[in-house]
């Protein structure tokens, strides 16, 4: 255990005297979890956990901290992508989890809203929406692990966003505890609200670097009556575009997800996951997964699946496809997709790229980028899958068969700056839903210099004027 | 003409000179459509209008009025029901006029995006989304004048946005010119972008107060192909709600507008506007308007409509429902809708409360309301109508018959805060979509005071340290 600079003993004890036994932690080894992400990426070094059991006690040492200039990494389910929520190494940085701030304070069925604390866990939030008959659709990996704060914090993205936006767009207040201590208490369920700046929006997508979100007020939603799913084999790229094009301008409020996946990621799921078989009569280079839902039970989802895919088989669009005729028909054709991240890591080492491009442009990202990196690695396979809905595609690389893992990673930066001229070149962005944290604030720098940042930095100071808030992420030092 | 201070000889050459003759006014006659707001309720002064061309002229602009520090007051439409537009009495702020920013850049049916400049009216872009067989859904009373650098400004409401939010919900990015006249580029039409604090929502609702939106991204929507419209007579307040949540609940993507009226209202409308009828068999003491929609040709609302409607006569919340059977009739009940100010000001003085609740507070909103308003002044008769969809009322109140109207508009703040004390105690906004502007900086300080106002206070001292842009708008003295 490496020594590490003790927080003052006067700070330790006032500290104890606002959180009580159970809202610090000392001991190095019950800190270990909390000191690497979950992929083991990223990892840090810290005095002590701080656990409040509420908003006051969360301003209470806040408050503290800011006398003493102590620095502070928010931590939630901790499964940031670009270890968002990862102390440094220096073991100055005290880490703050909101685990205990895990009440659903409000579920209002008339308002459509409910009030969570920061470190309730997203499929708690769904759970309890859907116990009373309405819906939070926000929907991703991390669900079971990642929380209310977090997703907000890094105004989170997922499956549904086609649909029903991201994490910003389902949020109607915020309950924010600034670095010095003050509390904003800004829970208002108001659908319309101009009265003055939208601090909420702002502390969004912050990353625990402006404010702690303590608690939400999160938009409900009537629960899905009808569902249509179905998983289609496309002829190109430009196929896949032009059938969501079909289903949306049908009807763009019926499409909850729609989902590009690759050959050559398929394949891999396919020969990988346990159970997984391909309802098609033969293999494709590309498929898309349609997910149709609505709250109406006569929507006729599936005249419209049918309708709307026979029209793109006449157009030599779709080349197959097959519609799920039961529940578990629904989830084996999900789980294809989902399953996508872990077959890659069964079959060896792979690279990630969370990017967005205009969704007109999707075709062509996935088409150079293909071309790009594999004329960068010779053998390496592409496979890029994702949100074609929204313009964001997960542009990974597999490594090629039968090269080291670890002379496949040394050239990750290389990967991802291949991706990204892409990107760039088709006005995309470095980071579509993971956020920027600690890996990415150079890129920050790079894509959003000038006016952009600097505004950004002003924003930092005039909150954090110590920089005490999740120091290292989003800003570039 | 009283006397102005002059701008600077050196600055007005200077501002030529990146103007142009077309590009400055100083003519004071010619400025006078400018110095008072459409209601005639804000006046001011101001040595000269600046019209830029384009982005670059405008940040040039603003870079001499920086180093010069000039206040600045942008000016779209001038349709604010606040002053918010209207430069003080003082004679040395400088209007900037978006006027002649008004292209529409670019409009991409595939993207459903369309680039629009500050001052182009939302009429225009409404009229450029439908002939691309595209929706623009923003849409509001002043529509044919405000500007969409305004109605981002002020993140406007209006009618739709029950189903499609509010001015922030419509705007994927923007491109702001800082007071200093650094210019950021954020023109990206992606649906999903996490890089970085959110300045463009941190401008949606600023006012003008932190920098100049010159040109936004906004998203389209596929085009309504089935409408169905009703007027209804519902037996109170709570049966309208009742309603709302019936058609909510069926399939909330359908409800386009849910517009309550109270029947001394829709007397007045009666009364006063040429060739309106109502279309039910007697008056009743409360209407609603629901207007459904869908782009699927097939949604079959009608029966939808007359699915609910039947449901909510038989439990006895609606007393009696006309459905529109055709465009005229349509346009007809919507009428009866948007001359409520109309034949308000018709029939005397009249004052407006722009206040939101929750949805679910509605009904105790416009009962507590009406009798603390008849309380207060004997005889005055209230007119709530508006959005009961999205919990924005307008607890409008028409003077007493036979009362002088001055008498009557010297009790308005009275009128005002006791609307607000019953807003307030109903976790309600003083400002639901006509935002602070000059009128409400103090309501702003009383409702939004503590650690809320002073970050907003350092928020705006950090992008406008020399306090120049639009001053006396927003945050209070």
């Amino acid at each position: 255990m490496p020594l590490l600079p003790a927080l003052p003993p006067g700070l330790l004890d006032a500290l104890h005297g606002v959180l009580g036994a159970r809202g610090i932690v000392t001991d190095q080894a019950d800190l270990v979890p909390h000191l690497s992400d979950w992929r083991g990426l990223y990892r840090g070094a810290s005095p002590a956990l701080l656990r409040p059991g509420s908003t006051a006690e969360l301003a209470a040492a806040m408050r503290l901290l800011h006398e003493a200039a102590v620095p502070v990494v928010p931590q939630g389910g901790n499964t940031s992508m670009v270890g968002g929520a990862m102390p440094d190494e220096s073991g100055r940085q005290v880490i703050l989890s909101l685990s205990r701030l895990n009440r659903i304070r409000d579920l209002d069925p008339v308002d459509m809203t409910m009030v969570a604390e920061a470190g309730v866990v997203l499929k708690t939030a769904q759970d309890a929406a859907a116990a009373a008959g309405t819906l939070f659709p926000l929907s991703l990996g991390a669900e079971g692990t990642a929380t209310i704060g977090g997703v907000l914090s890094t105004n989170a993205g997922g499956n549904t966003t086609v649909r029903y936006g991201n994490a910003r767009d389902l949020m109607l207040g915020l309950e924010i505890v600034l670095p010095d201590g003050g509390v904003i208490n800004g829970l208002r369920r108001l659908r319309k609200d101009n009265t003055g700046y939208a601090l909420r929006h702002l502390m969004v997508g912050a990353e625990g670097t402006l404010g702690i979100v303590t608690a939400a007020v999160l938009r409900l939603f009537p629960r899905p009556r009808a569902e249509a799913i179905a998983l289609c084999a496309v002829e190109s790229e430009d196929a896949a575009l032009a059938l969501f094009r079909r289903f949306r301008d049908r009807d763009e409020t019926a499409v909850r997800a729609f989902e590009y996946m690759a050959g050559q990621g398929m394949d891999l799921v396919l020969r990988h996951v346990d159970g997984a078989t391909l309802p098609l009569s033969e293999r494709a280079d590309h498929y898309v997964l349609v997910d149709l839902s609505s709250s109406r039970p006569d929507a006729d989802l599936r005249g419209l699946m049918e309708g709307v895919l026979e029209e793109a088989l006449e157009a030599g669009e779709v080349l197959d496809a097959a519609l799920a005729e039961s529940e578990a028909q629904r989830a084996a054709i999900w789980r294809l997709r989902e399953e996508h991240p872990e077959a890659q890591k069964r079959e060896g080492a792979s690279v990630k790229n969370d990017v967005s491009v205009p969704v007109s442009k999707v075709p062509e990202l996935i088409r150079r980028s293909n071309a790009a990196l594999t004329a960068l690695i010779p053998g390496a396979r592409p496979v890029p899958f994702g949100h074609m809905g929204d313009g964001n595609i997960h542009m990974n690389l597999e490594q090629p068969e039968g090269m080291d893992a670890g002379a496949f990673l040394a050239r990750s930066h290389d990967i991802m700056d291949c991706v990204n001229a892409i990107v760039r070149d088709l006005d995309g962005s470095f980071s579509a839903e993971h956020g920027v944290g600690r890996l990415k604030p150079d890129m920050l720098a790079e894509w959003r210099g000038g006016a952009e940042l600097d505004a950004m930095r002003r924003i930092k100071a005039a909150l954090d004027p110590l920089g005490l808030l999740n120091p290292g992420k989003v800003l570039p030092a």
